[in-house]
């Protein structure tokens, strides 16, 4: 048994029952975006989070410890993602990579935004010319040191 | 001469003459993500936004022209970039990408987030604990149609 | 279970019982392109179609439930297609993709031709000297805007 | 001198001096799609068609005979292309490959479209939605032949 | 079931019973070159074809079936080949490669050489310093067309 | 200097003077395979060859001395050709490797077609329904030796 | 001028001079390992180490900026380094990378060790049995936090 | 059976018991960062390092034997890794690599630092800022020779 | 079943039963080198020989059969390799592969090092600085020909 | 300037003035193999033999100092080489990789061959059937250590 088999076994259950990932946020107790990462396999459980989530969708005990082992992070089979949702994401890297940078150390100077101690905000926004996707990202500044 | 030489002359100059991006974007009268992108050789102005930016900058009126042609796009020089602060970005891309997009479905059915209707904020987000980068980005829901 | 399963299901069944393509789109209602891709685990299906293609293709409830979930989409296993076919339509992208931008640009300034609303249209046309596949994509421009 | 440097020549003077596309075909008395191809390297011309292209850029005798080489092609600088308009028509082909080879291989048996016979045309669509993109290719059926 | 398990099937029947390509190829009645790429899974055989194929390798109804549809053409498990023997074509096309195209433009002008409207015919060549595999590569030669 | 910058003089001149490669080959005195192969850094000269070729593209003492160094072989810019032409080779190696393998082991055993004791014939052949490319290889077979 | 001509602009002075990396370190008021990442176009300089360094390699005012400048960072031309000694690192995180990732979670829970908040000493230990190099690095732990 | 197998069956025995790996290496005798190497099947045991093993996770004679064999070393799926903890690594690699390489030779000359007479020690350093993961590694220094 | 499946056969049982290569080899009636290559899948037997490695891994006589069959060769999964033992000679080739060209043209003019007409030999040489392995590399040189 | 600079510099004199490289290790007082190496680019010289190989290439003082410089090591341009001299080398790699692997263990347990504590000879073996290239290895062999 390891983490991916897990996984799979959330998104069968997932499809064969219709549940949705809000609710599954609601009942764990965290925001749908670090829920959702963590029944994909990118997040780590406390015992009271696995019990939860195994509850929802029917996990064994030793399933719900997997849930609170550290995976190996990494949701994309390939490393230029083949998917359109997720590709335009990589677009927005590749094309706003650099503009990024130069913004980010305008305004900070050298380092980074963590992608550790970090959120993510995923939520419609209505628009008569067509509803957007809206999402807000934050991460703490992490300035490099000198020594 | 090509869009590149263009935009390598831009850089050259706003570190010779200490140019900040708020304030170029400023006189072009845009948001400071999407002038930033221009001069990186990302976007493409209007006569107008090149003239701006030429005065600044000091370009000649072929290279004004050049920030008029739709450049080829893409700011990284590999696939997964190296520079500590967009490979950041590129995590966020791979280790959320599935959970991004099981979300935008679950709210929004089969489609897209826009990359070309879209837009991006950038700001610092005071935080005692250490300020945070606080990031907006907003694109339009595109659906798969059927036909 | 997954919707790779599903897809190879469906295969499996069309060559035992030789079933065309064309019919199926026939009873599902759409295109023959839309329809393929469906099958193929590309699209995303509404209940209705589902239940046309699994009476087809002998699918139980659980895989019908499979065809209305957003697929992980891309469809050829590596990032050069080696089938010669499939290479001819990439030899074009290679050849011809610095043309078409030209082109589109040229028409209608910066932005995208849309994949997403998108249309194919594949037909045979009679020609004496050796028939012709003709086919016609249409997508929607979308333009970068400025912000 | 090799056709990169005509290449870049062409592109040069064409900025400058604000040349079109469709008004170079003219004077070659081609398509749009296959003079544009011609001049970024694509294509092989006749000594005809290099010297009115050579009139309109001001190329040399030395540089129009370039033109009549058959170029070394390929116009993407990477397998995956960056550029977002140019990725678009890779993403057709990666979501749609395999069903664009069902569905020529239902009409046609085994064998490919020409990518050498070929011809494209590309225009605008009218649409109050939106106007579209609207491309046809055409290229000859080649079967695969037993021997 | 899909066309790689047939292919795997026959190779082991083909070890199993110490059968010859160059018989197979006398009992389907075309070239030993075509039989053996449609038993590797590279070509798309006729009923009569498959039937033949069957038999010697006992396959059933449904097996041949899969026989005659055309299959997903690729024959190497990587891009450049492990094989020693793949791997001296590979090169030859590595090292000779400018050279092939350089003579066929001479002769021809722009276009390519055919590898569908193709054969192969592969031969022994008695030499007393050792005898020479002798191959004869037949392909149309496809013009380039303007438009 | 380097055997590229002969390589490019070469090619500058050719395309200057018109000259055939079938000419140069006839004051060389090898093939014409051989003697393009030569000119395009791939090949290792004789002094006298060296004097040939130099007298027709007008190279210098010192640039024929590189053309009798040993050069560091491959004419092509990336492990997948993108030239449709060239493409078209590495398709049949694709396509037939497997087969090729298994027709030369059938009737030598194991061990290699050589690419070094090898010779090329690059032929047109004339056809009412489109005149053909007829190629000759000859490769002397290599055994694997136990020991 | 970009950060690159400057890189090489103090190497080429470095070994020129004979300069000792512990003695520009020495200057700056840093430690060697920082000081050489700066120089190496990896770190961001202040004003004053900016001069300093400046100084010593005989660099002029407007190089001396670049070194204030972010740079784009990243010291490795390839993604799995060539050169023995920086492979033997490389090597460290191939064959170790699963143990370090089990034992830091198994102390810190799921997190990271940071490679900004990071600092490096790299000494010579003497050892009769052949000197050792000793390396510390200290990178302060982020954990990852559920919102 | 080979390796891998052995190596799940001692992670998948390691979540359902809870087992510690500072445990192991108590119960085998070594470091815990060589023990849990070799449990993660990079390190190669003595029959009673391997006997100790076996005995705290289950393992029959023939698995304990496997633990005897040298393994393929190599601990993760993809040349750059996409772990966020192993890739912070990874990152050091790249952005210290021409550093660490500069200083190393500084002070030792031409030669590397051994990966194979190697040892890490892994240890958390209390920090009121957040405590910091410390990690020593030593390596001999092996000079290069001539001859 | 394929010869994948009996090379891990063999290895399965070798570990069970503590066989040695070097044994397997005097009874094969070869060399180690060549008897090992042949048991991991890169050689292939006669009868006898496939026989006598039959009777020491408890092979079928159709698994026998498989030890006759030409493989398809490459021991390696990944083009650069991992494994720290087999890099290293990845890394003599990456380091000295110029040396090595430069000195074997040097010493025979333009060809290769053959390997398949090759043996090796690899055995151990006791130093008292420390045993060193001593490898013996024997290819027929095969000269390019002019033709 | 840089160490390549050098390289190309001396290997631009070797063919100028038909140097050969055992002349040059004669000189400098290694082997041919070192030698070459370090002419390459690939070792690091004392001041008396950069001393010797300036005086035999025309070497400023500043470019002797060059070779003193313990230089980023690696000569080959691609990953997988294209050169068929050096091609075979990798072969080796790839076909013998996991036998040499084995033989190596088996007789030395875990650990590797120093690509460091290295040399190399190459020398030509007469041969009535075709002389041969030989070549011995030595590197010495160093034990992965418990700890």
């Amino acid at each position: 048994m390891n983490r991916l088999a897990v996984t799979e076994k959330i998104i069968t259950a997932k499809v064969a029952k219709g549940i949705q990932w809000a609710d599954v946020a609601r009942k764990v107790g965290q925001s749908k975006e670090w829920t959702t990462a963590l029944c994909l396999g990118q997040m780590t459980a406390t015992p009271e989070q696995a019990k939860a989530v195994g509850k929802i969708f029917g996990l064994t005990a030793e399933e719900q410890k997997w849930l609170q082992v550290v995976p190996y992070k990494g949701s994309l089979p390939t490393a230029v993602p083949t998917d359109p949702l997720i590709y335009r994401w990589y677009e927005i890297v590749n094309v706003y990579g650099a503009t990024i940078k130069e913004l980010i150390h305008e305004e900070f100077g050298d380092g980074i935004m963590s992608a550790i101690d970090f959120s993510m905000d995923i939520a419609r926004q209505p628009d008569p010319k067509g509803d957007r996707v809206n999402v807000v990202l934050s991460g703490k500044f992490l300035p490099y040191k000198t020594y």
